[in-house]
């Protein structure tokens, strides 16, 4: 009998055939005309499921289907819920794909392609691993393949079916397999995310807009009480200056910091990442430390009065801004909300009207980096890439990872196998082809480790045994 | 021979034809579109102006032409300007409109269409006056109606036209007459308006749109950047802010604020008018010297990342404003701009782009208002309407008005019919059906009485006289 990894091996061109047909079909949630082409991802999901062996069911929601492949191991086996999601954003603008988005293209190394990285190669190489793990007979765990199609969409079903269902799960430990690693062949392992608190803030004078020099200097202008209020946000240390806004957050780990300084984040490489913008932030952190771990308040969109070209001599009646806070593990998103909006109210004029609109509160996402899920998935990533993986955080919100740690187990970790700049729901989405089979082998991997039947081998080889003459290296 | 007061009289219905002719025809400046009916609206002018008696003349210019009329009533006599415009602007939003724009509507007292106010019924009463003068023997100064079609656009062809014939015009003084009186049968006399320094800001971060998430709290946010600069432009005391703003500002006349404060300026219904706005601006100062005398800074736009329904978790890479300022007479507009670009600049954090672009720097306007020309005009208005005009000055900028005192002759006044409120440039711009024969019973007394051939009778009558049985009040 071949080993799961060779049973990878061969199967490969299958493998990347069955990638291809999941690519072609534009499971685009948001659309509504392509309800069916979502319902017909699902199908297929179930159908590739149940051909790998598992137990595949496809639960209806209020929207989008849920699709459930499950293996049976045994009452001793730990049990490992995989998340994915098999919908994908729409592909616009679509003069600027170089490939038809919905054509899985080779370029070079990579395959292109919307959902490519975000998240079908994950959905395929997930149930490639528990494919060759069961034809090898070594999928040691209980595994719960659960792959949503409205993620893009906010993922409305998915919470309330996990809620239902977390009892007969009896989950240990969960993966989110949709992110990606901290660069070209460096996994890592995600164990936090951000919180959000997101507001929107209206500040209004009068009912109608009025001409400049007929009122100019004599009535309020809602855009300046607004650039007002966005100007008291933060203080000269690049800190946010709402009160009561760090009350819950705790000072960084040393321990946490130190790790973190020695992983070599690299800040030319984000500042060009970010369209060569200059770095900055809170005082007395690191630009990982900032995204990483600390909250922050930005301005996410404003708009007052007349903003075509040339000129208009108004003075608008109205002024909005949106305004969101990243939050810290131990931030309440909507005490934080609640903090906004008294900072505003008190920072508005008598005699104009302030409207805060609290649009959405998510909780901060915190698991434990040394707990047996990340020691497992590290040891795993270790042998398939060579390297450590390191242990990071996100700085955007992941509401799943936190509705996971919630409702089934505190053990969650975010791992993906796509990499930084991958056009994650930009034109010209792309992922290595390597990954595909790499993170195949580091989920076959984790099953072992997870459930102590792997000796733990210092040696990792498997990453020098993928790169064979007849493969091109990654450049 | 009836006098010229009867003649008005006696032609009123043929005056009235004539108004509703030129509403009729749609001589939107801004439209190329209606390039012909611009052109057919000078055609009528000229006509019109011919058939009053005066030596009627088109003048092409790059754009629309200029129509002038004139009168020579001999060497010794003063020389009177007065400028109006026949174009007008669009009439959008066509459904906000209770009759056809282009049909001049009578409505209770007054009459209803695109143009009655701003400034096709100016346009009809200057040339009724010169003829029923002529017609009654009594036109004793030299005239030169000066009537564009550019007004709407900028006229962009006057000023080259007023300079190149300045010293054949030999003009004594000039009336602009596009402007509304202080209120119903309250007329006015405006001796200045603010000038105008008018740029548009743009701070940019990077070359593209972060993800908040990912980039949140370590790059610097345009929008925030933006915000503090804007919000840095005013103290607390309602006054600008920018190094330097003040220096040329010269204090208000005592006996202007005293004469100002008699007028009755009615801060309650100007909040109602702003669509109740609260009131506020620099201290020390009433509302109506804030907006006639004292120069502000305004926000007239302003713009950054997603501003559409929802949430969008995106970090701008630009952010824009655009930025006047009325100017008080003796500021300098291309100094003001200097000086915004300077704080602009220094308020700028390093590795932050910005740009600050002039977009418009009109200089104020200032006559004299115990000059010669107001002293007239005063008489002539005071006789009309039976109560003394008042002298104030206007908030917005009339180019116009600056070019002619500097080209022309100092002695400039902006006299024009309309009322307050008669949404010029918005649906359902009316005028008062009586405003037609009084405007131009006014305007044949101020020739009299520029030439000094009016006894300065102190008894106010014609105003009476006017409201005869069969004419309704206004109410």
């Amino acid at each position: 009998m071949p080993t799961a990894d060779e049973h990878l091996s061969r199967n490969l061109p299958e493998i990347l055939d069955a990638f291809a047909e999941l690519v072609a079909i534009p499971s685009i949630s948001t659309d509504p005309a392509h309800r069916e082409d979502v319902r017909r991802a699902a199908d297929w999901v179930r159908a590739r499921m149940e051909r790998a062996g598992l137990d595949a069911r496809i639960h209806e929601t209020t929207g989008h289907p849920l699709v459930v492949g499950r293996h049976h191991a045994g009452a001793e086996a730990p049990t490992l819920v995989v998340y994915a999601h098999y919908d994908v954003q729409p592909p616009d603008p679509l003069e600027e794909w170089r490939s038809p988005p919905f054509e899985l293209t080779r370029t070079g190394d990579d395959f292109v392609a919307r959902g490519a990285a975000d998240d079908k190669a994950q959905v395929v190489l997930q149930i490639a691993a528990a494919e060759a793990a069961l034809a090898a007979g070594t999928l040691p765990v209980n595994l719960v393949l659960l792959f949503e199609g409205e993620e893009e969409i906010g993922s409305p079903g998915l919470t309330p079916w996990v809620r239902e269902h977390a009892g007969e799960l009896e989950a240990d430990h969960a993966v989110i397999a949709d992110s990606m690693m901290f660069g070209a062949r460096r996994p890592s392992l995600i164990f936090g995310m951000r919180g959000l608190a997101y507001v929107e803030i209206e500040v209004r004078v009068g009912d109608h807009d009025l001409h400049s020099g007929q009122y100019g200097g004599a009535v309020p202008n809602p855009a300046l009480i607004l650039a007002r209020i966005l100007a008291s946000f933060h203080d000269e240390r690049g800190r946010v200056a709402i009160e009561g806004f760090y009350d819950d957050v705790l000072p960084l780990d040393d321990e946490l910091r130190r790790v973190w300084g020695s992983i070599g984040f690299d800040d030319g490489a984000f500042a060009r990442s970010a369209g060569g913008a200059a770095l900055s932030g809170e005082e007395g952190f690191a630009t990982h430390e900032r995204i990483w771990a600390r909250p922050c308040l930005d301005v996410n969109g404003m708009v007052a009065g007349y903003t075509g070209p040339g000129k208009k001599t108004v003075l608008p009646a109205v002024a909005r801004a949106k305004v969101s806070c990243r939050l810290a593990p131990e931030q309440d998103p909507e005490r934080i909300v609640s903090l906004v909006e008294r900072h505003v109210r008190k920072r508005t004029p008598d005699g104009v009207r302030v409207n805060v609109h609290g649009r959405q509160a998510n909780r901060p996402f915190r698991s434990d980096p040394r707990g047996p899920l990340f020691e497992a998935a590290a040891r795993a990533l270790g042998h398939v890439y060579g390297v450590e993986p390191v242990r990071i955080a996100g700085g955007g919100t992941l509401p799943i990872a936190r509705d996971l740690a919630e409702l089934l187990t505190p053990s969650v970790a975010v791992l993906g196998f796509a990499l930084p700049g991958a056009n994650m729901h930009a034109p010209n989405e792309w992922i290595p082809v390597e990954q595909i089979e790499l993170g195949a082998r580091s989920m076959v991997r984790l099953y072992q480790e997870l459930a102590g039947a792997q000796d733990h081998d210092p040696s990792p080889s498997a990453a020098r045994s993928v790169r064979d003459p007849e493969r091109p290296h990654p450049g």
